[in-house]
């Protein structure tokens, strides 16, 4: 480890392939084409919000199979994550498999965590085929980390929008295949003393500042090595925020810069504050359109730096405040 | 990965040193004279539970550092976890160190789950030394997971008590060292029906059955390869069954099996029930009592199983059956 960043250096770490369930309203944003598939209805015919979210995760980990052919005993592992209490999402769906389970949690940054986790493994021989999955949905995390949906409460300037959905990447050691991940820098804990729970960029905003130029001092890169800084659910203020504080330390990323929870969906018809946030809010982005976009050699190298809110109900009813973290992988067309 | 085995087998992974802090309760168990640090009370002068554990979980990270003489420079990342609901004690724990996080949550086989990510991150050579750190607190998981301490709740005769404490394991890669992590067995989601939160023994029980003969058929070995089995909190009356259900199928771990849960309390005169369970279970077992009695070399090779009840009360309201999971690492004097 050259500091807080590890390098797959064995070149073998490859994205075998990805797929994506987004949520209706995900379905009817900026990215709908790119999606796998897209649910009419976020219910789906189930008794709680919680088995549905646990449904579509399944869903996600059973499209990447069937797509490919493939069974349990294909997949060496599972590494996965959500929002709700004891992940209970990735614990429930991951009954439906046959397949050893790793839970993680780092809050929306579980994603880039299973990411990380999965291509250690795999850069190290320890595995030949991991699936790395998330999910969100707007209406179990709206429950149990704010207010109940019955309130019809008020959404503030600052609020986000849960994404609703879940998606999965396939991570093989397979040097033939055209887009590895090559490096990671893993976040630390970093906390400025916010405590809205409805302005999570603001809470995750100083991680990401950290992390990003970790990375870069790690990497002795430049912001322009990458054609896209892509973090995960900063928002729209927050990510504006971002890209002024870093030029004022000679960092820019003015052009370079995009995040998820922007990308996802339409912010001026869409009524969801800043943005898409949530567990599977850099997931979807990443497993369609950027991967997508990937194949097609528009983007060559990207930084995926998915952020997280370390917060809980326990905890905000404690009156303390929110911690962020994120971490940045690295997906290069090679 | 030979199925669901994973090989360290560059014998680079070894134990550097183990760090644990008891509650009173514990640390007046069979095992004081093991533990590092005893608690004179559980909270602390905190305002809560949760900010106590916390602080627990603080203060066995900090000793860890102090007695070796380090600093967070010399750690390349914590992989940490606890029973709380988005595993804030983990998160807030991590505020206090400028050291790469990664959160885990398998209930109580995180601890497992720690060691086998650490080690993975060493044996491929990414990181040089880890902390795997986790905790648990009795008042922190009875209300969250069954109900208020004020009421005063009768315990039903298969409960157990959850354990109070954190400990940590940090991980070098150091081929000198003379304990080492040789291989891992990573467990899958098993759900027998199980439906009462009060008999966790229960539910993590065909979980510990299915990791445990699937890892002795990875490693085509006979169980008295072992000086030790050791599981993490199945309690007495789920470790007696096992046995006996180990030994229909022609297993025989009589004399060689114990359980975490049950070595932690005097269950005759601590009214435990069927003993310790929680995060902090199997961890302040094995870095203190296994740990010390293996540089003495009274056991040279024992298998390490933690197990967890994949659970919330979100879940458990929801009328959810509990899955069990359960991870074996294999913990060797080379």
């Amino acid at each position: 480890m050259i500091n807080q960043t590890i390098f797959f250096s064995n070149n073998n770490v490859g994205i075998a392939d990805t797929t994506t369930i987004a949520g209706p309203k995900e379905g009817e944003g900026p990215l709908k084409k790119y999606f796998h598939n897209i649910l009419d209805d976020d219910l789906l015919n189930q008794k709680s919000y919680e088995k549905a979210e646990t449904k579509i995760h399944v869903a996600a980990i059973r499209h990447m199979l069937n797509k490919n052919g493939m069974t349990a005993k294909d997949i060496d592992c599972v590494f996965a994550g959500d929002l709700l209490d004891e992940i209970i999402v990735s614990s429930y769906a991951m009954r439906e498999f046959d397949i050893p389970f790793m839970g993680l949690f780092n809050a929306c940054a579980s994603f880039a965590e299973a990411l990380i986790v999965g291509s250690s493994m795999i850069h190290g021989g320890l595995m030949n085929r991991v699936i790395c999955s998330t999910s969100s949905h707007f209406s179990t995390a709206e429950r149990q980390f704010r207010f109940p949906l019955e309130l019809g409460t008020q959404r503030t300037p600052l609020s986000q929008w849960t994404v609703t959905g879940a998606g999965c990447t396939m991570l093989e050691n397979n040097p033939e295949l055209p887009i590895k991940l090559t490096c990671a820098t893993i976040g630390k804990v970093i906390d400025y003393g916010v405590k809205d729970a409805n302005d999570m960029g603001a809470a995750m905003l100083p991680a990401a500042m950290d992390t990003l130029k970790t990375h870069l001092k790690d990497t002795h890169r430049n912001p322009d090595y990458y054609d896209l800084i892509l973090t995960g659910d900063l928002g729209d203020a927050a990510s504006r925020l971002m890209k002024k504080l870093l030029k004022k330390e000679g960092i820019d990323i003015e052009e370079i810069h995009d995040d998820c929870g922007v990308l996802i969906f339409n912010r001026e018809g869409q009524n969801v504050g800043q943005g898409g946030s949530g567990t599977a809010c850099s997931n979807l982005v990443f497993n369609s359109y950027i991967y997508k976009e990937m194949l097609n050699k528009r983007f060559k190298k990207v930084l995926l730096m998915p952020t997280g809110a370390l917060m809980s109900k326990t905890a905000s009813l404690q009156r303390e405040t929110i911690p962020g973290i994120a971490h940045a992988i690295c997906v290069e067309v090679v």
